[in-house]
This record gives C-alpha cells, sequence and structure tokens, in this order.
C-alpha cells in the first residue's frame, strides 16, 4: 500500500526514477542518528537527459530554471525513498543548498531555486519547509544548470 | 530584562531589524534537536536596502565587502532571535557558510568574511568562534555582494 | 602506538603535517556531540606551497586538481586529528563539500574531487564513504585551485 507521501506524487503525476548512481567514488546518502544527509543531484531526467545545460543568465531561461531546480528535488526524493524504503519517515525537510549555473551578475537565484522548494512544500505540506541557501556558481557537473544538495530529519 | 548577548548587541551599537522575510518559498530558519540551521542571508540593511550590491574584484571594495558581511552576521542574529526568542540560547556558533560574489581570480574572500566572523567573536566571545567555509561565486540573490548562511548549537 | 588509520596513512605514504592555522577570525574545527565540523581546507601541502593555482578549465590540469583535491582532504585529515587525537575515533566520513575554481562551463568537476573522495575511501575503507557536493566557483582563498570542507561523525 503506498504511504501517504507517496499518494501524493501519485496525485502531482510524479513518477521517482531509480536514483541515479554517484557519478564518482562517493555515495548518494548517509544516515547518522536521525539525520539523513543526501548529495548533490543535478538536473537529470528519468533518461538520464539534462533538463537545462549551461547557465541561467545565459542559454537557459528563468522558466527552464525553475524546471531544472524541480527535477533536482525529484531526485533528491527518489534517493530520499532508496534510503528510508518510506517517503513517510521523513519528519522534516531541514535544509536545501542551491546551487545556480550562472552568468555574473544573473540576480533571480530564488526565482530558480523555487522549482526545488515549491516541490518540497506540495509533497510533504509544512514538513516540507526548509532552511535554504541560494547561490550562483561558475560551472557544474557535466554542465547542469542546477544542482540541489538536500538535509533531511528522518524517523 | 536583557539577555547578556543583547547587552553585548547595545554596547556594540548594533541593532537587530525586525528578521527579513524568507525571498521565496522557504522558512527562514528550521530547529531539529539543538541545532539550529539558519538559511543564507544577504547583506541587507535595516531599511531594506542593499549594503554593497555588485562583485568583489569588480566594483566593490574589501572594506565595502566586509561591511556587508558584517550585515549578513547580523541577519543571521536577527533570525536566531526569532528562533529562540534568547540570545543567550546560543550554546556555540557552529559553522558560517560564506559567499562572496566575485570577479573570477579574487582571492581575498577570507579578509572579506571576517566581516561577519568578527561580529560573532564580539557578540558571543568564544562560543562565537566558529568553523568556516568561504568561496566566491559568480552570482548572488538581488546581486548581493555577499551571502552567509550559519549553523548553530542551541539549548 | 599507531592505530589503524594512522598505519594506513603510512602505508600510503601520506604524512599528516602540523594542521593549518585559520586565514582569519575563525576555528578549524568544531565538535557538537558526535560531530565534527571541519572548515573549508585549501590546496596548500606540507610546506605551505599551494599543489594547484588558478583554474581549471584554465590554467590548470585535471591531474593536477586532482592531485589538489587530495591534498585538501590531507589537510581535513590533519585538522580530523587535531580534533580527536586518534584518527581511529572517526565512526564515518559523512560528507565532503568540495568547491572547484572553474572557468565558466568546466563540467569535470567531480573528477577533480575524486582526488578526495578516493583519499578517504583509501584511509579509511567503508567508514570513509561519504556524501558529496560539488560545484565550480569563480574565485577560492589565495586562488587556490580546490577548496574541500568536511562533516565527520566521530566518536
Amino acid at each position: 500500500m503506498a504511504g501517504i507521501v507517496e499518494t501524493r506524487l501519485n496525485e502531482l503525476g510524479i513518477v521517482l526514477s531509480a536514483p541515479r548512481a554517484p557519478m564518482a567514488n562517493y555515495v548518494p546518502f548517509v544516515r547518522t542518528g536521525g539525520m539523513l544527509t543526501v548529495s548533490g543531484q543535478v538536473c537529470i531526467d528519468g533518461d538520464g537527459k539534462l533538463v537545462a545545460k549551461g547557465q541561467l543568465g545565459g542559454a537557459v531561461s528563468l522558466e527552464d530554471g525553475q524546471k531544472a531546480a524541480r527535477a533536482c528535488a525529484i531526485n533528491l526524493l527518489a534517493q530520499v525513498k532508496a534510503a528510508l524504503g518510506d517517503l513517510d519517515k521523513v519528519v522534516r525537510v531541514v535544509r536545501l543548498g542551491g546551487f545556480i549555473n550562472s552568468a555574473p551578475g544573473f540576480s533571480e537565484g530564488p526565482k530558480v531555486m523555487n522549482g526545488a522548494s515549491d516541490l518540497m512544500v506540495a509533497v510533504f505540506g509544512d514538513r516540507g519547509r526548509h532552511a535554504r541557501s541560494t547561490v550562483g556558481v561558475a560551472a557544474l557537473p557535466a554542465d547542469a544548470a542546477v544542482e540541489v544538495e538536500g538535509l533531511f530529519e528522518v524517523s
């Protein structure tokens, strides 16, 4: 039987693909006590394709950046499900760190990052309301437009 | 009656303004057990104006960057007070993450970030001595010169 | 008598130099309960010289970037030893945050960062397998090519 959060995912039409293997010699998550640290996830969709490639303030539009941030959040959820088995075990989304591949001077990172934040609140409700830092970086793995890391309180 | 830390703030002539609302769909802080995670704060003063706008190594001087980092630290304290009610409940400033809006090659991020670190030590004494990471980023929200996030051990 | 981890360091030919003092007004690590937060370490060797200076995707080769990331990891270990006395007290490397000084569009940060991740796994085995976020930044302290911060679960 699907849990409450997975039922909500279904209602939103979100399918969690198999969690991506790390691109290098590390692991996708580490649990220590009640905290789950999830590695930075880039904006790859279920087919392994980048949702947006390049820089905000450059070739990537604000709207595509938001879709990319949303994809990062979905990839975080896929890792959380792999870690916990059941997304209902998420007590709180504690923090998201958003890295926006940005041309110098691009100032709308928070709007881009909302693609990830809105998803968390849509899925988890108040438990999805998180602390957040958003910064514009010069480069990201695979030239992805967005990367998001996550910290979750879990039971 | 003002607590020890607030008395110290008064001595330093620092006024905590009302904590800024997040610029987007997230919350300014999350407490999990004895840890308080505070969202990245940009260098906005009590009137809602950027203390410094643009890049270090560009239009922003080292001195203005330091003032900007100090303003970020004051904004962190305003959030901590909103979270705890009483700043004396801060057991330790655990970590500051400093993001300096930087032209490529700008190498004096640590001097900029001292504006935040010095403030924490001035306010909290030894409890204010923290771990820190300072990096130069390509862009920040609202083209702020500095953004600082914080992690606090609290009682 | 050397512990298990230090014996392994010897086998790998790695010498931990005296941990570097912070470049500014902060501390190299903070312990809170069972968690040790270590400040960002740049790629300085035991003689105080940068292992690589400048940007990946610019003057710094991929191979030199990997050596730089490895040096950052060794500097993290020197701080952990200073904090704990005995590296065998590391229960788990929880998270590494990798900041790669990058020209815009440089997309191979993960390969660079493997220099740090591989070292942790070589030294600690499965306990060294960590969550990780890697981003390309516009500038780093002293124009270092790589900076790495660490979070460790300790006993």
